[in-house]
């Protein structure tokens, strides 16, 4: 069953992409991302290891499919910290809160945050949404103790959705994105290439 | 119906009060803290009003009491936020530390912050929890624009929340108390009195 001869009859069928998707998402949630293989996700969802990386490409980006996101995280953020470290945190801040406020991603957004917070859902971010789109992020930076920094950063960024889109408290549910850039700003960039204890 | 009469009938019925907490829960959730009046929780739960305040005490009261929290986060966090302002966020910090920790208290809180993640339960932080707990303890503290600073002090908690006991993202979900106190002090302290844009 080549990739070739496959496209060439059904190319990309729907519903064998759903099924990836499923059988993707249950794994990763159930074991973790480095305990999941192409191969178990594939025997799941009765199809070749071989049409998982044809319709996906790497576990790394199957994983980002299977979030659901309506965008890929790695390459918002990854074109959001470009520059220098020490400018970083005003740039990611925009960056997020531009893609969270578009009424067309927020859904969707809520939508995966809420299956995180669920019970079982914590492994998709501990195992999978850390070390796949957040930790790279660190190196990318060049900054120092990414495996501590990021983590914080996560967690007032964390904080940051509950309030604004989740529990919606007022004033920052409704607070204009460049107030709430200008307000956490200082917290993440200190996070991110402050000092720490 | 007096107080004494009933006390020397069924000194707080369980099954009574477990009612009341029901109807309670479901109408603040519903209707929120503002929207919700004892007399309409005593009618669901089919008693007396008077027999609402025998039991619980003050509406703040029964919202805490129906939040079903180990403690009394008021009097925790007021004990805790008696000082001066200028030194609040790591004896908060350090306080609230101590309590999420506590593994007689952990899947209590664990429960209450599920219920208020789920959809629906936004009403219990943002018209309850919110006026009830957290701006009193701003109050307490004397500081300025206190409805913007405690909801920015309970986005950083919130995420320290999600990160630590949720998620259990490494290294915050084991690290020391102590340590991630002097992490999240200085973030905490901008937010009660720093300079904020």
């Amino acid at each position: 069953m080549s990739t070739s001869t496959r496209r060439g009859r059904r190319p990309g069928r729907p519903d064998t992409k759903a099924a990836i998707l499923v059988a993707a998402r249950e794994r990763f949630a159930a074991s973790g991302f480095g305990g999941t293989t192409i191969r178990a996700i594939a025997n799941d969802a009765g199809v070749d290891a071989a049409l998982v990386h044809h319709y996906f490409g790497s576990k790394d980006d199957l994983f980002v499919a299977a979030l659901e996101l309506p965008v890929d995280p790695r390459a918002v953020i990854g074109a959001a910290v470009a520059g220098p470290a020490e400018e970083a945190a005003e740039k990611l801040l925009r960056t997020f809160l531009s893609v969270w406020d578009d009424p067309g991603f927020q859904p969707a957004l809520l939508a995966t945050v809420r299956r995180i917070l669920e019970p079982g859902g914590d492994k998709l971010i501990r195992e999978g949404f850390l070390p796949v789109v957040l930790l790279p992020v660190g190196e990318q930076l060049g900054i120092d103790r990414p495996d501590l920094r990021m983590p914080l950063v996560a967690s007032q960024v964390i904080g940051l959705i509950v309030a604004r889109y989740v529990v919606r408290i007022e004033p920052i549910a409704t607070l204009e994105p460049e107030h709430l850039v200008a307000i956490y700003a200082p917290t993440i960039q200190r996070y991110l290439t402050g000092p720490l204890p």
